[in-house]
């Protein structure tokens, strides 16, 4: 018998070569699955909804554990956050049932892009937003943003994963993608059933192409039914992006 | 014959042994009289409306400079923020009269002060905004941050500014202190004639020992007639407050 835990998550990825333990960079999950393993006083795994790029910051990443007996959870949580830098903040952890896994039974992710338009860089967007600094064409955005909605194979939108993850289905579906005026600039909104690596990135990469005309509108179901990555746009940086929700069954 | 030119600052001060050059820190003062030298091709003081402490933004600094001859003002702005770290821009230069002097002409000045006020702290709040976890009196802040508005020796509520500036009038008029919520936690306005070395600081540090009763607020009278900084409260940290304006004249 195992008692399982559901961990809610924000972080600041400035700092860090993305979620996911690799050899050469401090990660976010190293971090809490260290402080993890302190507080509870045994090696601890902590299971992501999926990774976060190095840079890509997130507002309510979760994450899974288990541990062979109950835990305290008022008492983990606050011993968690005293231990881990503050770049990185459990807000909640709750108990869930033994099938729950935080990536195979996510159905669905929200993701925000920001964009910042403004002439002049404002020095606090210079984390957390994506300067743009030439005229973009808004209506024109909106009007390719269209493009990505529903069920398509975004094979062009995605990177192989450095790692080499193995073929899977490249078919998704954005359920949504709202572009909000915020006071200097724009953004993204992006929900779906689940995300390829580097997919947000590279359609705000491909919208900021349209936007300039650098690629045609009309060119979109080209670009699609290429299958290539180098037929779409640039990549936008990973430091506009945050991972915002995931969501699990009916939530 | 020369030319007087005002700039419009802003800059994250996480980075800075704050705004004055200084012989074992980087400083804001320093960066951009560096890059205004290169741009202007000949060494050149800029002079701020005042001096801010080593960790505090602004977003509203204001500086002056002089030169020979008349200056582009649009292709310097470009050069100077191209030369400038991102953390500091330039959001405007205009000329100003002979007479004009960032410091002595300023007629007034508003700060911000950002607390947050939740129990766990946001990672994207940690450089901006000063974390209060436990449990604020705001009905007792608001009732004591009444006794701070108005004309007043602030003796109390200034430190010995580190580098011996001469001895100077302590009395200054508070016009305005408004405590305004936002998501997460508070905003102290102030809008005064001018302030002390490390004036607002003490003042917020006093409000929040007031708001939690280590202070009572009957107390606040005896406080400035004593005098004395060891009265008053800590200092609340330079990273929750920012310089947001300068007034001149009757702007």
């Amino acid at each position: 018998m195992t008692y399982k835990y559901k961990a809610l998550i924000s972080y600041d990825g400035t700092q860090y070569g993305g979620w996911q333990v690799q050899r050469n960079a401090v990660t976010i999950q190293e971090q809490i699955q260290n402080a993890l393993s302190t507080v509870l006083r045994t090696p601890t795994d902590l299971s992501g909804s999926g990774r976060t790029d190095a840079g890509v910051h997130a507002l309510g990443q979760c994450a899974h554990f288990t541990h062979p007996t109950p835990v305290d959870l008022s008492r983990c949580l606050a011993s968690l956050n005293g231990l881990l830098p503050p770049d990185i903040r459990i807000h909640s952890l709750t108990p869930v049932a033994e099938e729950f896994h935080a990536r195979y039974s996510a159905t669905g992710k929200i993701y925000h892009y920001h964009l910042h338009l403004d002439p002049i860089l404002n020095p606090f967007d210079k984390l957390y937003r994506y300067h743009v600094p030439h005229p973009v064409n808004l209506e024109l955005m909106k009007e390719a943003a269209k493009g990505f909605l529903g069920t398509h194979d975004f094979t062009s939108f995605t990177n192989q994963a450095a790692q080499g993850s193995a073929a899977h289905d490249p078919v998704r579906t954005l359920t949504r993608l709202d572009l909000i005026c915020e006071p200097g600039g724009l953004r993204l909104e992006f929900e779906g059933n689940g995300f390829l690596y580097k997919m947000v990135r590279n359609i705000v990469g491909t919208l900021l192409d349209i936007s300039c005309e650098k690629i045609p509108l009309e060119k979109l179901p080209a670009i699609f039914a290429a299958k290539d990555r180098t037929q779409a746009g640039r990549a936008a940086p990973p430091h506009g992006l945050f991972l915002v929700h995931v969501h699990y069954g009916a939530e």
